[in-house]
């Protein structure tokens, strides 16, 4: 009992007090020595240059929760056959509650009065000659209702039942008749929480006050912080030209950039915007001509005379998305010690070309053979110390060093 | 001075012309070596194998930004009671202007001409037998408005104040009213820009140019490209009924998955879709058996004869959501170094086994200790190395190889 | 031919049987050894109790792909000089479809039957004195329309083309009309699909069921998983005054939260949710008050007497977003073995550092140096085992063991 307790004692202490260290073999060879120091010295850089000071391998990243709010401004005006109209936000953004991705109408086909009836199609893709050309009940994929099985005598297109008269939109107004939405405002408030860092900012950062917003207007350069955004800037920052996408609309993107550094002060941390046409076609030839071409249609339903009638609008305009990009990094010590502990691993690659060099390349490899192993002998095998030759195979070699030993 | 810098000049002409290796003893023992070359092996194989092929662990990843547009294109007609009415796109999506995630309205129960006035409530949650049953100016939380303290002697139910005559919902036109929905097409845009790799992709890919999209209809496996697709297949792919989902109303999900590989030719990165009922219910018997039942209010407001007027409509339909999810891969140097660092560290493991083998198992583990370590004595302590038999303890041997020495 | 392949397979089944182990010096020095094994001890805890346990390193995560739909209950009554409304769910939800974000209209100022024209701007901010302060066509950025040129005597300012009479929002009512929202309940569903461990949840986890849900109403002690909400408990817990809010409006973010270890029975992984109010200002003294004002114009448009009308509404609410935040995690084999691996490379560190000491610090420094090194002598440069004083930099040292070796 005794005796054990002393064993265990021992043990433990000598476990304490002791430690190792492996041998080593300096090597005192010049093209070996440098090869080697290169190799180190390039795993070295790659660790401290890029691995930590161009990747930051020692932070840690997050994303960010985002919330959008925007808020258009100005007045359009509109005169068609002499027929003077105002549009103002109540009437040309949609939805109109302020959402992050929304509509706003630059030009329009205006179907008025429409009510449920019998009429004939348009001219074009309907004809018929006869009535049976336009089989009943069915109705055509471009149609705009069901066909009665009448043939219009007069238009020479199959009649249909729909909201009548049917839309006529061969002919889109040019110039845009909203053209003065190029001078409409939009205002942006973003806000993005990083959950993991606890951290939360609003593009109405510091010195972007009430005061400020009140006169700003964006621009790339001598205003990048003002969230006040002209629609023609955001057009023509994508590469558009206004006109053509007033007439037949498209669809932007404003990224809000949120690149984050957390280990300097927060304040620092402020959103970059950046404006895109969206949806661009890969097969066209110029690769970044951006693709023109948005609509939607809409009705205003009303009562007269206690008939049920709407205008029905087809609506071309400009789609804008606020999209938010984020990426916040702080220091984090579990990213850095995996970066470390994975560079000493690859570091080890070093001695392992030096080495094969060293072993099987130079003159006296089997010098330094004698002086790096140390060969067992064992009851079944009998290798004498004098065989080194046949020893480390290339195979074994590279082995070894990856197990670290 | 002169010796200083000789010193230097010596030190680093040292360093610079001579590098270290372990000393190593190479044991030749069948039984460990064998041991120790499998879990080698498996090692190797499970970082060659798994990390890099499988995993793809060179690639480093990134998510997409993601923009989507949709249009749905078609006809509905209904007849109730003799009244024969059409549906256009206008009419039947919400919200009108292509959003990534909208309903098709597919059934509803409509009251007309309601005015604000006082009337009873319906007969079933609100009986009454007499005043005292219906306390004024309270309400109920499925009542239509704001009860005025009498009982209709009529209906038997408390009269409120509330949009008149109040909806009766208790009926849902089976078979669903706008059933035609079947046939009504769907188009996405949907566009993916992955930051990190600076490359834009759009669902029409390189192929799917407008003279195949004007014919084109999505099918799983004749047509996986087509970004049309037909309302009836959706609701059919993701596993409902139409005439009951069409009925009561139900949520699908369309996720477009882009899982890219930007090693290869960018014009491998295209987009796969898939269909899912949404909001399952995790109670239900059957797993998976989506959950039915979707519907929302709207009003459509008029002035009749200088009376605010309404009709309500409770809509059913089918809410569809377009989700992108992404993936993309690109070889990364950083991804590549860090797995083949941490892989070192974990081919040391082998070593470790194989010695507890050795020092601690094999009869000749006296002589396998003496080979391996070396003894040194310090003026505090004497030991002499004739007593290796106390020496290495277990847990010290297991540590002294997660050094890595 | 035969020699050859009787060397090929000597050498593997040299390669087979043998396995190399480093040779190490055992030092037995009590200072060096117990900070060496109170280094190692660290860097132990670090990996075990930080990175696994804290950190829970051992698994790999994913963020899910979520849906969510919304639905407001509740009735509202306004009294405005006399003139009672009631204000149902298809009057106040903006828009009506439930969507995740949405607005509820609490408060409002309405301009009723506005037509097309030419009116006086209100008082304020368009003052004039004679024509000539208005210019003819142009328009003001606060305006409601193209000013025709002419100064109105009556009301001192210019007169516009407009949809007259223009919109008067100087004063907002207070107390907010439609304060009853506050009662108003706000349902929620909402799932999550984890696409990497294929596994779809939703709020309505098990026990809510729909007989749960028919009754509960949520409370962050008593009913945290019950998806109904109190628009009023919304805005408390958000920190907000609810009549403050419901004059002026606001934006809260309803976050879900899933964070879910898929370890454990997947039953366990429930949603909580949380309440903060959005876009908070930097610059405000009091930093954690929500800043509150938030509106937007939306108009319903007729036609009286052949004449296109419409009745505006500036509509002042609370916008609601649902986020959905998530964060899953289950063990996987990559994660652990790469922080192993990495962790085994850290655990060097120790070694290095009890190196320095032992070969640098120590009186017996130049012993434990010949006990640890070898030196080889070449051809060029002759070097004598009894000049160890000049061997080892420290700078050589220190990178000697980031070789691993």
């Amino acid at each position: 009992m005794e005796k054990m307790r002393n064993k265990i004692t021992n043990a433990l202490s000598d476990f304490l007090f002791e430690y190792e260290t492996p041998r080593q073999v300096l090597v005192r060879n010049r093209r070996v020595g440098v090869v080697c120091r290169l190799i180190q010295l390039g795993v070295l850089g790659y660790i401290i240059g890029w691995v930590f000071i161009y990747e930051k391998g020692y932070q840690s990243t997050d994303t960010a929760i985002s919330t959008t709010l925007t808020k258009m401004k100005g007045v359009g005006y509109t005169n068609v056959d002499g027929m003077e109209k105002i549009w103002d936000v109540a009437d040309y953004v949609f939805p109109p509650q302020g959402d992050a991705s929304f509509v706003v109408m630059t030009n329009y086909i205006i179907t008025e009065g429409q009510s449920l009836g019998k009429c004939p199609e348009l001219p074009g893709k309907h004809n018929c000659t006869k009535n049976a050309d336009c089989e009943g009940g069915s109705y055509k994929r471009t149609g705009h209702g069901t066909m009665t099985g009448v043939c219009n005598d007069t238009t020479k297109t199959c009649e249909v039942q729909a909201w009548c008269p049917v839309e006529n939109d061969h002919h889109i107004p040019d110039p845009p008749l909203l053209l003065s939405a190029e001078n409409f405002t939009l205002f942006i408030k973003n806000s993005v929480t990083f959950p993991l860092f606890g951290i939360t900012r609003s593009n109405l950062v510091e010195g972007i006050d009430s005061k400020y917003i009140s006169k700003c207007l964006y621009h790339p350069e001598t205003a990048p912080l003002c969230p006040i955004f002209s629609l023609g800037d955001i057009v023509r920052i994508s590469g558009f030209n206004f006109e053509t996408i007033a007439k037949v609309g498209g669809a932007i993107g404003i990224v809000v950039d949120w690149l984050c550094n957390f280990d300097l002060d927060v304040r620092h941390c402020k959103p970059e915007y950046s404006f895109h046409g969206l949806y661009r076609n890969p097969d066209e030839t110029d690769k970044f001509r951006a693709s023109v071409g948005y609509n939607f249609r809409y009705a205003r339903h009303y009562i007269e005379n206690g008939v049920q009638k709407r205008t029905l609008f087809k609506a071309f305009g400009i789609r804008i998305e606020v999209i938010t990009h984020s990426l916040a990094r702080k220091f984090d010590i579990i990213p850095t010690l995996t970066a470390i502990g994975s560079g000493v691993g690859i570091f080890g690659v070093a001695t392992v070309v030096c080495d094969l060099v060293l072993l099987y390349l130079l003159p006296k490899r089997e010098f330094y053979k004698n002086m790096k192993f140390k060969y067992t002998e064992t009851q079944n095998q009998v290798w004498s110390s004098s065989r080194p030759g046949l020893a480390p195979s290339l195979v074994q070699t590279i082995l070894h060093y990856y197990t670290g030993y």
